[in-house]
């Protein structure tokens, strides 16, 4: 009866967020630029409804007549509602709407301080966030590390002393590879016409399990992935004509729907109807984009379909060639466009800026300058201007600040369950050369995708892989890559 | 204070509403077609939701203590929040959750029944709504005539006698017009190729008033509008090669997406913000479709244009002979299909087999004899099967009886409103023969479109008129037209 209760109120919290997420997706694919102004209130109007349903007494109630369930199912969705409902109502609400308020006002900001590369515009944004991040924090007193509380809301359990140990091991691999390695590549030029393009990226997604009874993909300047409902996946991707980028990001976006898609349909409407974590979710796009979609074997398939596709550009270049020209380390500028060694910097970067502005170490004002000094000391590439620097993400100005690392943890661990993947299927690349990717898909599937949020992201980890975030399949894989 | 606390429980209710709208639009439009279950939920929840806080005792305490207040919008506002508050109220929670299961539950019976023709497989559901609609009616003891309760919730104070009235005179006329005039006019013959359709529709828009910042058009099997926000317009339309429909039902789809659009924003989120109900939302979208799109000045501007979009079908027809064309009365099996003149007793048709079933006078199972019976009565025609008969609308599945008159009392409605403005403006037609159609839209935004509903219809009406309903323009406008 209290199981049945918890689902219904569980149930209707899950709707008006599937809502939301429509609303979100409709406002970056669909909706007339003109209807901003009313779609922000239809998605505050739901965030709020929803916030206040989940935090009501009545759902406390309800977690505490059903500890000690014995299904394991129900148990992992009242250990994982009691999780979010204890932090949620941890925060007042006032505090809840002030931190909603403050990323509306700051992304506007930041679109014009972007645009005209005016750091100094934005700097008193920046401070309020900080300022809201630094009271969001203070709710969670029993937490030492201040960081640790952000990290905590993507990645249940991680600890800024882990991400430290993680990144640490990274730089000392990463830095001397990009040094070698930069520049020893081919280059790609266009053009690539924007419907061949598509073509491409339709006939990868086929393949790799799309279904345009239950998928959408569309064009959008950011591509993301959401799920506004069982059975309703939705893609995007963006194609520009001067570049061959769109596929990868295609193939990246799958990761991320599969994942959701793939989800046991008795999880939905619940708080364990998603993937467990940021990190882990990331784990799944950089499979599906980089391990599969810059493999060779994925090439010896794919590269004699896409090279008739654009004639001008790779009439004259070998599998081989290509195959190494779309992996090849280019430090940049932009964390979006980086390749899979260099990324690691940026996010790195990012990592180090975001402690020490949270903990007043590094002022505001100085942001600009240290940014473009890392950059060129990680990177070796000089920043002309904020909007090609420490503008270029929307995440501080949404008031995302500890989310980062995920991104880079999801590349570790996607070479962590890649490894038993191999050990298991035998030799994937041989398959994908076949143009067969059913094995991996149903092998991801029945180890990470189906369980939703059932278990916590290291708890998940350590089912399939035997062990906690190990950062040195990654680097082997990457040393191996670019030996 | 209470009228601030008002504005912002009437606002989320808003808010809720154009979620669902979207959320229905997208189901109609771009929504992977697994995902209709998920919506379901969705929409089922925001239903919910928005009912009980509308219904909530707040919202009733709100009003008492906002009684009197003098300022005309605020008092209007009141009004109207009031009656709907009392109706919703009325209601019990129960019903209004049976009423909303059968109607989803019926239209899924519907499609089976009228793919394969089966009224017999419908009748359960049939039985069930009529069930429903007279427990739903008894909620209205004080209204002596059951229908008159259906009639008020499309048309405030709307009766059944007065539809009589006027549906008896339509009925005196429409028929000996359409026995003298059917098959007297030329055939319009494809292909009209598809592309060539799209690109006639976006000019007559832009000619219109339609702006792509605020406005969207797309493909549907069924045309319709939706304001899922402010500023967020959206109309489709259903092109089909074989017949040169969609730009007519572009047109009508227009005026839908005017009347909400001109609005006054100041009415915004609250009750107000909504044309004032189905009839004269109706003559909005019929006065656009068939008063300025069949009108000789329309044609003598765009003829000329659409002509060489059509070489093989209209390279050797006149504009004149065209336009008979598209004018024609052509007595036939569907309502959505109809002409200007035998749409009418459709419509009519419809009306009294509605009271008919309502009242008991006649059986549900007799319905396909009586309505074939009627079909040859009115409009000459046999009809071979209940798909093309008594199957053919969706709303009796959904619950809509009392809707339907709507529909014609919009015709009748669309040119009393029609003859001030050309009172008014003088010559029309001379200013669409120069394609302008700005002054026309500027006094139905004055006159009908930005009060939204702060007048009852029958009270808007005589403010434009000075006359309550009255059939003789529009009959006066058919006889004209056909003489």
């Amino acid at each position: 009866m209290s199981l049945a209760l918890l689902k219904e109120r569980l149930g209707e919290i899950a709707d008006l967020q599937h809502a939301e997420s429509l609303a979100d997706w409709d406002s970056r694919t669909f909706m007339p630029p003109a209807g901003a102004e009313a779609r922000a209130d239809i998605v505050a109007t739901l965030t709020r409804i929803s916030h206040e349903r989940f935090v009501a007494d009545e759902v406390g109630q309800l977690l505490d007549e059903l500890e000690g369930t014995d299904d394991e199912t129900d148990a992992a969705l009242v250990r994982l509602t009691r999780r979010d409902w204890e932090r949620a109502s941890r925060v007042p609400g006032e505090l809840a709407a002030e931190l909603a308020h403050a990323a509306g006002v700051a992304v506007a900001a930041w679109d014009r301080a972007k645009a005209a590369s005016d750091f100094a515009s934005f700097v008193p944004y920046l401070e309020r966030q900080l300022e809201l991040k630094r009271r969001y924090v203070a709710c969670f007193p029993e937490t030492p590390v201040a960081y640790d509380v952000l990290l905590d809301d993507y990645e249940e359990g991680l600890t800024t002393a882990e991400v430290q140990r993680v990144f640490d091991r990274l730089k000392e691999v990463l830095l001397p590879l990009i040094a070698a390695q930069t520049g020893r590549a081919p280059e790609l030029e266009g053009p690539f016409p924007v419907e061949r393009q598509r073509e491409a990226n339709q006939r990868v997604l086929e393949a790799f399990g799309y279904d345009p009874a239950r998928w959408r993909l569309d064009e959008t300047p950011h591509p993301f992935a959401s799920k506004p409902g069982v059975d309703d996946i939705r893609l995007t991707t963006h194609t520009d004509a001067r570049e061959l980028t769109s596929l990868f990001s295609t193939m990246h976006e799958f990761g991320h729907g599969i994942y959701e898609f793939e989800i046991d349909t008795r999880l939905a409407r619940t708080p364990l109807g998603h993937g467990t974590s940021s990190a882990i979710h990331e784990s799944q796009s950089r499979t599906w984009e980089n391990l599969v979609g810059r493999s060779q074997g994925f090439w010896r398939w794919f590269y004699p379909q896409l090279q008739p596709l654009f004639p001008d550009a790779l009439g004259g270049m070998d599998e081989e060639t290509f195959v190494r020209a779309v992996s090849a380390i280019r430090p940049g500028l932009i964390r979006g466009d980086a390749d899979e060694v260099t990324y690691g910097l940026h996010i790195i970067l990012r990592f180090e800026l975001e402690q020490e502005l949270l903990s007043g170490t590094l002022a505001i004002r100085d942001l600009p300058e240290v940014w473009n000094a890392r950059m060129h000391e990680y990177l070796g590439v000089d920043v002309p201007d904020d909007a090609h620097g420490v503008l270029q993400d929307m995440h501080w100005p949404v008031g995302l600040f500890g989310y980062f690392p995920t991104y880079q943890l999801g590349n570790v661990i996607s070479v962590q369950i890649w490894e038993v993947a191999q050990r298991e299927l035998g030799d994937l690349e041989e398959q994908f050369a076949r143009g067969e990717f059913s094995q991996l898909r149903e092998w991801l599937s029945e180890h990470v995708y189906r369980h939703g949020s059932i278990y916590p992201p290291r708890e998940l980890l350590r089912l399939i892989t035997g062990s906690d975030l190990d950062p040195e399949p990654y680097l082997q894989y990457l040393q191996t890559k670019f030996a």
